[in-house]
Formats: C-alpha cells, sequence, structure tokens
C-alpha cells in the first residue's frame, strides 16, 4: 500500500483466466525478459485443483511508458495466445479519471473529496453530478466541476442521456456516493466503466430501501456498509469491501444512521483505493481483493 | 457485571410495561421502604414520549429469602395494580438450570461447559441431550447426565414427548448449541421456559441452512453469528447478541466455518450469561440488553 | 443517545461522591417533589461494597429554565448537605461552547466542524486557534472565526497568555485537535475548563512523540488512538475513548498514518460527543462514560 | 488457509534475504526446471528501494519426498550460492511437533489442545509440561503425556535441565500457554527451536506482571492480548498477532481477565496456527505474517 509515491517507471499487470501449471513463473519470465524487477506480487486460486487464477503483479521498468507496447505484445503472445489468460497492463502513475454522482447526502461525498486533496486516494475526480444542486457549492470549493442533472419519473431517460454525454470517454470510474437513483442497465452498459456503489447495510441483510429503519425493527445488534460493483440486479453486485458498527436498544433510528454513515464513508473510500490501485478483480458475483 | 460474587441477598427486580412519568421513584420508594439498598439500575424507554419502559434493578436486603414475598406483594400493589406494570422477582444467588441440546458438532457445547466449570456462567447444567451417541462421553466427564433422543420424520413428535419427559419441571432455560432439529411451536409451547439458539449467520442475512456457503457464493467479506430466542418461526425470534468476523477471498467454505464457529461460541456464551443474570428482556422482536 | 431533539425542558443532573444506601431513591424523590420525570438514568459504583457512587439522570421538567434554581436548592439540602454527595445540574437546551486548537494536519478538526454543521455534535464551536495560519481559509468556511497564535520556545508564555485572553469567560471546553505544543499546566490551572486531547496512539502504548513510527519498528498489529482529558503530565490523563485498526508488515509508516488518522477522527468525535453530552465523569485517573 | 487437506506432495518453500531484482523469476525458474507447480505465491519487500525480501511459496511436486533433496540442491546453487539468500524447504505433510508449557491457568491449553483434536491446527502435540500438578488428568484425556517439573528458585537451573531434557530432539515448537515462570537465555539457546508466548496485554502496553490490574487502574476501553516469539528480554520478542476487546468503567479486574481469556486463546491459537504453516517470518524485532 505504500506504491503512491514511488510509481514513475512502475506498472501493474493484471492477469486472469484457468488456473494451469506454470502461470507465475510464466509471468516471472516475460517480466524479466524486458528488464522489469518484480516489486509485488499477489495471486490466489479459486481452486488449487484446478479453478479460475488470478495474479497482481507491479513491476519497476525503467522508460516503462516507451516500452509498453512491446511489453504488452510479448505479454499477449506468451500468456493471451499460448495459455488462453486475459491480462491488463496499467502504467501506475496514471490515474484514474473518477466521476461521483450523488443526491443530497453529503457524507460519503466530502469524505472522498477531503481524502482526494490530502493524496489518500490516488485518483483524479472529474466531475460530481447530482440530482440535486444543494451541493454545488460545497464540490466548487476543491475546485471541482459539479452539474445538476435533475432526475424524476418523467424524464429518466433523458437525464441518463445527459448524464452519459457529462460521462462518456471522460472517465474511468462512477461512484454512487449516496446517489438516490436506480441507474439502468442501458446506461451501465453504454458508460462502459466499472460503477461503485455504497448502500447503507451489511448486505445480503436489508436489501433496498429503508435499511436502518429495517435493522432497528428486526433488533440487530450491529449495523453496517456495503461497497459493491453495480450491475443490472439491484444490490446483488460483486461486493468490494463490507464493515460494522455495534448498536443496541438504546440507539433511534437515527443514531443507527449516524453510525452507519460513519462506516459508510471508511467502507466506500476503502473500496474506491483498492480499485483505482488496481487491487480489485471481479470474479463472477464475488471479488478477489489483493 | 460484577455481581456472582456478592450474590448472598441480592435480587433482581425487572419491570416493564407503559412509559408513564414516576416508575423509576416509585420502584425506588418500594424498595427503600422495605429496607432494600439499590446496587445497579438500567433502565430505558423504546421512546421518552411514551414508549415501553424497561428497569432492572440489583439490590441488597439482608435476609432477603424471607422477605421475599413481602416485597413481591409491596411490588404487586403498587406497580402492579397502581400503574399497570409487570415485574419478575429474583434471587440472585438462584442460579437458573439449564438443559442443552446438541447434534454432533461440539464446539459450542464443550465452551459452555467448560466456562461453566471455570465459573464463568452463572447457571447449573441440568442435562445434555442430543439426537446422536457422539458426544455422551465428553459431556459425562463434566459429570453432567447425558440423554440420547434419536429424532427421525417418522418419530419427530414421540422424540418432542420424549425430550418434554426430561425437560418439564427440572429446567429454566433450554440452549440449542448447534442443534440440527427444527423445533415445534407445541414444543415450545408445551415447555414454556425461554429457548436460546445460535445461528451460524449474521441475522437476517443467510436465513435457513448452509450459511457459511452461501456467504463464500455471495463474496462477503464478513462472516458472523446470532443468538436469538427461539419462536416458531424460523430464525426469527428476537435477538440477543450477534458478531462477526473478517474473512476473504483466500477462504475456503471450510475455513470460514472454522472462523464462524469461534464467533458462534463467543456469542452464545455472551447470550446464555446475560440471560442468567436477567439482563435480556424481551420486546415484541427485538430485546433490550443491560 | 436520541436526547438531542427533546432538549426542551430536559435537564441532566450529575450526581458523584461516597457510595451509601438509598442515593439512587433520594434522587428520584427530590425530581419527583418538583414534578420532574426521569427520562433516563444511569448509575455505577466503583465498588458494591462501599466505593465511589456517579449517577446521570435524564429528566424532563416543564419551565424547566425559570424552575432551575429551586431545583438546585433542593437538591443542595438533601444530597449536597445531608449525604455529602457532589451535583451537578444542566439544562440540556444549553449547548457547550467549544474552542478547538489545532496545528497543520487538518482530519480532527475538519470532521469536527463537518460533524457540528451536519448536527451530530451538540455544541457551538466557539473559534479555532492556531500556531500556523494554514488552515484559517478553511475554518472561516465554516462561519467559524479563526485565530493565529503563533508559539515558539521564546515565546510560549507570552503566546498562552493571548490564548488565554481569547478563551477565559467565552468556552465550556477546549479541544486539541492535533495541537503539536504542549500546554502548561499554569494555562490548565488559569484556563479552568476541561480540556480533551487525541493521541495517535493506543496509550499507555507508544506514549510521546512520534507513535506510528514506533509502532511500525515495534511490528505491533494492531494501531490505535486516545482521547484522553489533560492533565499537566503528558499523556497520562484520564482516558475518555479508545479504539484501534489492524495493520500488517506491508504497511508503512504512512500507511499507518493513514489508518491511524481514520480511528483518531472517529474516536475524538466520540470523546467530544459525549462530554458535550455530559456522559463522561472523571473518577480520579479513569472516566465513568455512560 | 486450506491448505491442510491438500497436503501430499505439496512443499513450502520461504526464501528470504536482501532483496535485488529477479528473486521472484529465479524462484519460480528453479521450481518449475524441477516439475514443480506453484500453488501460491506471497511476497514482500520491507522497502520497494532495496530492503529485505521475503516470499512463502506453496507448490505441488509429484513424489516430492525423493526428490526434495535434488530440488534443495539447486535452491541452494541458484538462490544461496548466486544471489545470498536464506530458504527453508519444508514438506506440508510433516506436521511440527510442538511442546506446550502451563501453569495453572487451562484456557489457552485447552483451546489449543480441542482445536487440535478438531484438526484445526497442523501440529502434533508431544507433550504438555507444567511447573504444577493440577492439569495433568485433563492432558492426558486428550491421550497425550503430561510431565510435571516443578520449579522454584533453588531449583531453577535443575528444572530448566529436566525440561530440556524431555524437549530436545522431541520438539519443532515450544509454546508458553500461560506459563508463568521465566525461561532463561540459557535455556533458549539450548533448546535451538523457536519459542512462542501469549502475554495478557496489548503489548507493548502493560508489560510485565498483572495487566488487567494495571489496565484497571489506567483506564483504558480495551484490553488485549499478544503472541510473540520468545526473545531473552522478556515481553520484547517479535509480535506474531494481537487483538483487543471493548471494556467499561462497569467490569472489575475480575471481568477484564475474563474476556481478556478469549482474546488470549484467539490470539494464541491464531499465532500456532500460521507458525505451523509456515506463514510467520522474523525480521529482526518484527514478523512478517503472510
Amino acid at each position: 500500500m505504500t506504491e503512491q509515491n514511488h510509481n514513475q517507471d512502475c506498472g501493474r499487470l493484471i492477469v486472469r483466466g484457468e488456473d494451469r501449471p506454470g502461470i507465475v513463473a510464466n509471468v516471472s519470465d516475460v517480466l524479466t525478459e524486458h528488464g522489469a524487477n518484480i516489486v509485488s506480487l499477489d495471486q490466489s486460486s479459486s481452486d488449487p485443483a484446478g479453478g479460475r487464477f488470478f495474479q497482481r503483479t507491479v513491476f519497476h521498468l525503467p522508460e516503462l511508458s516507451v516500452r509498453l507496447d512491446e511489453l504488452s505484445e510479448s505479454l499477449e503472445a506468451k500468456l493471451g495466445e499460448r495459455l488462453g489468460l486475459e491480462f491488463q497492463l496499467v502504467e501506475a502513475k496514471r490515474q484514474k479519471r473518477v466521476a461521483i454522482f450523488v443526491s443530497r447526502v453529503d457524507h460519503c461525498l466530502l469524505d472522498l473529496l477531503w481524502r482526494q486533496r490530502r493524496g489518500e486516494l490516488p485518483m483524479t475526480v472529474s466531475m460530481v453530478v447530482s440530482n440535486h444542486p444543494d451541493l454545488g457549492d460545497e464540490v466548487r470549493q476543491f475546485d471541482i466541476p459539479f452539474f445538476h442533472v435533475p432526475v424524476d419519473k418523467e424524464n429518466k431517460a433523458a437525464a441518463e442521456k445527459e448524464q452519459l454525454n457529462l460521462l462518456k470517454g471522460n472517465v474511468d470510474l462512477l461512484v454512487l456516493a449516496r446517489y438516490m437513483q436506480i441507474v439502468s442497465g442501458d446506461f451501465l452498459d453504454e458508460l462502459g466503466v466499472p460503477v461503485i456503489n455504497i448502500h447503507h447495510s451489511f448486505l445480503p441483510a436489508f436489501m433496498g430501501a429503508g435499511p436502518y429503519q429495517r435493522a432497528k425493527d428486526r433488533g440487530v445488534k450491529l449495523v453496517g456498509a456495503t461497497a459493491h460493483y453495480v450491475t443490472e440486479d439491484l444490490d446483488e453486485g460483486p461486493i468490494i469491501e463490507q464493515d460494522v458498527i455495534r448498536v443496541s436498544h438504546r440507539e433511534s433510528v437515527r443514531d443507527l444512521q449516524r453510525k452507519g454513515a460513519d462506516v459508510e464513508r471508511l467502507v466506500l473510500s476503502r473500496a474506491v483505493s483498492w480499485h483505482c490501485d488496481d487491487r480489485v478483480i471481479r470474479d463472477g458475483s464475488t471479488t478477489v481483493v489483493f
């Protein structure tokens, strides 16, 4: 997790596919042949006897930018064609461009902006988009563009089109930081970049709306939050991170919301940070987090 | 929580009912009139503006055993008749008699027996009943009676009758310590004492069977356990205690089971301990835990 | 913890002194005689057999403001003179006035200001004072006065005098939100209101400077933070709240600082919130937190 | 963590030394040349720019037992002689032989024995040695030899000699499971295998004796436990694992001991489990835990 300051000439290689003998050695060989030095390596297999294989390798290679293409070609030849593996090759110094969608509740948004300003999040915030105008002044104090795109039942398709016009080509990640609208499957398809949502419950408990009220009614002793990739199935996307906090009968629903808000912003910022460091690999309905 | 050694002449008074002004003062007055000294007092209201009221008072009264009846009469007159409140009056030195139902998995059972022997649990274990004979030797090494009552689809009613014959009049609490059979509503009615179950998930997530496999499939980042009172609605009873432990993609279902087992035994032992200290008050579908 | 919205005509009574029979009943009686209704009551004794006694009672009394004096007189007569107890009587609607001292690191300061703005902290922030000018703009965006009082070895006494001129009579609490200067015993005496500090370690481990580096060197697996009342003995004051977060060999000292920063702001905001709700009672070198 | 069931023909290779380019690739190459398949690989560097390097590789190699020597020779040639690295090569199916030292307090001992019996700990318990006879019956019920070696001021050297006679050549690890005697530096030197101790506090807070009483006096809000390798400097050895649990003013010293006991046995069992899986690598005064 100390990579941010050492990003010059650092690359990240994510490899995934069907597990088989020799993948680690093959990856090492290609990198070594090109003069790269492995800085860190995480690897996992869903089942030692032939499951899915995942590897994240951070390496250092002088003049990486100009040598990226030839390295990519070698990887394609040795990993892609010969071993049938997928891979992504990323320059660590190139920060991901992120858009944030928000409604009126500000704690997750502000926490992301504040951490980004402190240098804790390796990302560029390209814009904040909201269906309400309330948070515009706050956002612009961070010198970040704010766009107000009202959404209601009648104009939903038009609003999504307007959002897509803002986003397309401009961002590598969309974060829903307590955005109280459902985004459509068409929107996700059209957007074509990952979308991370923060859900204010410990999924799969209390899926859907009003989780804190339902937690109070059910008398649970812990409330939590879940950051997950957004898929067409609401609240069913692959989970990136979760956490909980203890509550008791003494606390009202509003108290649960407040305690939960602290968990939400921690969980969301961790998930965004890990995603921006290419630590999260989707594996069907779950994730591998290195 | 330091009461166990100071139980001689100590009493516990649990009061519950509709909230109204003056309850705390009324309880204090009755106790003071009888010469009792309040050692500790916990009180809670579901809503400051007229909800349900709960109070647990621990008091010291010399020669409590012989003066219990007259105190009870005063409480009935002042709290019951005049204020419409329910109350329970308990001598702290009288430990609850507990039966434990278990199947083949031993970690929750052994943890309870071992804590009881160390003096950590203020209870007497009257018997252990199992639908399998496997754990008999283990239990009898603790000098506790073990009864094997086989249960299958055909004999379920007869088996429950045999269980009731063993339990009725002999126990104040039944603990299901990973007992893999559903107990019927008739059994609960007939038994007439509280029943605590340990469920191997963070309810209401993963209700029903196979929670660790489902947790693995869903990719959750925490697994947990829930101790709750048993009602006719499976896994829906009032929750007493819950806790969780962090897991990752590296762990198999069996690893989740092992980590979860540590949470299960901690959560169950806390719930049983609190119940035996009269700290848990049922409030509809939830609980107040003082 | 739901009191903030119900503060009109609500009072808090803190009672402390040598434990003896009948205190709870006496407190209840005085309140009842004056027409007050007890909303919640917490009580604790350092030793059931004659230790120190602490009680926090929240009550509702119509027209509390005009009746506070006569209630106070009765309490003085019955609790103070007759039972030798100390007490404080507080109107819940009167928020504490708080000054915050800060140096250059902003996370604890911003978290307090942001929570206060959201209505999570029942306090008024009267001013922020810093030995550096850096955070002035940030603070003033919250419409809170910011004063820059430089401190160095030569001018320390003069600087403290200037600080006291700003604070005296204007605040009920001083919070050191990562203020990197030691405040003198004379300053504390002269100030005459409680001072809360956040220390960036799990005290008593790593007292003094540079705790994260020392935590890294020692190879601890958890780092933490401690909020405590400030006394003349550095890092020795009564602890209000602590928490920790898990770390590993993978993390650098800077990573520990970042993770620790999240714990610091949570721990400090809890401590300040509890203090402002009169939930924290000092008991020699420790605290009782209701 | 799913290795235990797949141990046939599985090996573990631990490599450590000065970091330099190409280590991962070299290790992969040697393993691949010998026909081994890498099952999992963890790697860490204390500093990306030339610190200490650590790698744990689990691999599968048919007929490992008969091919261990030739693999070891290749590793010595390529890693040892050429790169100046240290390495250990371990057959996973060969469980470590463990001795446990204990005094009178039984919770850590019983937890280890019980987990070992359940198959949770990949070790063989060769013997239990105590300076008191109390726990002999308990231990022998697990079919494990128990030896009583009394220790007092006068006979300490003789007692250590007797202990060494029991241990030497028979064990790969010694666990101090609440053994209330200090072991001498001579004993450690003579024994020549790692020794793990459980300390009943969150080190470095409350080093030495009586930590729970001191935690109570200091008013900390969390108590904890620390498992560490034993060195001549008491309570200063490299930490393997730590954890904490929340406490409050309500709890007596005895309550802290009970809560702490739950943490102690969890922390110790994790540390022993990780050590037996060769997951813990000492790095000066700290550890790397894969």
